[in-house]
């Protein structure tokens, strides 16, 4: 969008619902009215509900509900994380696209879609990702190397629990990387490294919402074991406020684990999560394990106490709580 | 390379030496004797010196010192490892054109270069790749969790190392991944990895050989501390048997690391290695370390004890003997 443009949105939006003329608009932006009735017009195709009479000026009436990266960066509070943004209506997938720009984007640039035709999740499995989700991708660059860089999952999955929990619904991780609420998914996180051993180049999370996904797009099993932030809450979110208050939970934790010891966060995993404490099964292409699930490594592997006490960390797999 | 061509020159090479007629050839390969002239004549082009009379036929002279798929092919005693083989007289770095093809490629693939142009150490660093050196990647798609994937370098420098000493001369590992003849460099391994967190994608292991390479083609600095496999033995190597021997070394090691404890290829590393016992000092971006190398864990960090006793791992760094 504009700069001009985006000023003017934000003149509009400033002025709460007063009737703001075009020549005041035209004075404050530098431009002529003719120049503001064309931005304006251009603002109406993008969905924006203004009324105007040519007499008294323009009045925003509505937003669409839509994440254009205007209204994601107005109202911003993280310095680094979303400072660039990547919008598209539709992307085969926001990893995808994010790997292609990762080596000459900044640190911080995300991807945001509001489809992804091929949505995916953690091991090639489908992600449905219709309209009305949060489909994004985080770049990062930390300097650290690759037997750290799974700690990123964990960073990511505390920040956007905390975030969620904001909203007042009752999210908590469930290991290695899902988000629940009631037990059905909410939010999955599918973490890719492009690295050599001893330095990362980048690194993508990938994070999906089921936000204001109409649960009727849920076909088949899906139905029955995802959630949505809009059932969950009754009413449909504001999705770029709620964008905003996710990238600074982001921005705070990847501060954290870039300056403090890795505990701290391994910390607060533990008490976002529900897995610690449960009888889990969790099958691996190797094994099966079983037993109580009693901490987590710095890795993100989790502890499995089987009956007889002996304990394995297990770095990966399908969860089950028995 | 045509495989009729292929076969024309395995005959030859069989031969030992005595003239094999265009008719004899043209028979045993199924194509008329014109063909034969014309592959004969492809051939000569390539660097086969191959002398020919009307009337008796055709007799090898001598093959080209080129690294081309069908020589390495001809003699290969790895099952999975070079199977495939993608050769390039010249390359920016066999690493990205590895890169490039590897989720597509099938595990094992190899990518071969005569030269590179822009050929890179660790961490970026430049390499100098000339004519007569070896530059290869190797493709692996192990089904391992990323916090394993640094393995795989000491994977392949136990088995350099091994195909190395094989021809005589006193290879050695110095931490983390390059090879040492007499205190002098004659390879780096440069591995990069693509992931999910929860499982490799692909693990491209670049390898640079100081091979045949002419010490004069070094300059500055890195005569002082690169050496040449020709420069060591005192006359050049055969590189595509060298290349052969290296591909079944790293073909046995990679199937131990797949199917044994990894304790086994430790075990190996270490008395492959000169780094345990030396007194170092490592540069990393965030410390220096000074102490004595006591030992290497799992991941291949190197256990260092400081003069108080206190050990710690160290991941990565710039690794100098005191």
């Amino acid at each position: 969008m504009s700069s001009k443009k985006s000023e003017i949105i934000k003149i509009l939006k400033d002025s709460d619902g007063k009737t703001v003329s075009g020549e005041e608009l035209g004075n404050l932006v530098g431009i002529s009215r003719t120049m503001v009735w064309k931005y304006i017009r251009s603002l109406v195709d993008e969905g924006y509900e203004i009324a105007s009479s040519t007499k008294r000026g323009y009045v925003l009436k509505s937003v669409p509900d839509l994440l254009y990266p205007d209204e994601i960066r107005m109202g911003l509070r993280s310095g680094l994380i979303g400072q660039q943004i990547h919008y598209f209506d539709e992307l085969i997938s926001t990893n995808t696209t994010a790997k292609e720009l990762a080596n000459s984007a900044d640190e911080g640039t995300i991807v945001v879609a509001e489809v992804q035709k091929e949505g995916r999740g953690r091991l090639g499995r489908e992600w449905i990702s219709p309209r009305g989700g949060i489909w994004m991708s985080v770049i990062l660059k930390p300097t650290i190397s690759l037997v750290h860089a799974s700690r990123l999952t964990l960073v990511a999955g505390v920040a956007i629990t905390k975030a969620m929990r904001k909203l007042g619904v009752d999210a908590c991780i469930k290991w290695p990387n899902d988000i629940l609420i009631g037990g059905k998914k909410v939010c999955g996180i599918l973490t890719e490294v492009n690295a050599e051993i001893e330095r990362v180049n980048y690194i993508v999370v990938g994070i999906g919402i089921n936000a204001n996904v109409n649960m009727n797009d849920f076909t088949g099993n899906v139905k029955n074991i995802a959630t949505t932030l809009w059932s969950e809450i009754g009413k449909p979110i504001d999705r770029v406020s709620f964008i905003q208050d996710m990238l600074f939970e982001i921005e705070q934790e990847y501060i954290k684990f870039r300056t403090q010891p890795f505990t701290g966060i391994l910390d607060e995993w533990i008490s976002l999560s529900d897995t610690i404490g449960h009888q889990v099964t969790i099958t691996t292409p190797h094994k099966i394990f079983e037993g109580k699930a009693v901490g987590i490594t710095g890795d993100g592997a989790l502890v499995v106490e089987d009956p007889g006490g002996r304990r394995e960390n297990v770095m990966a797999g399908l969860c089950i709580y028995v």
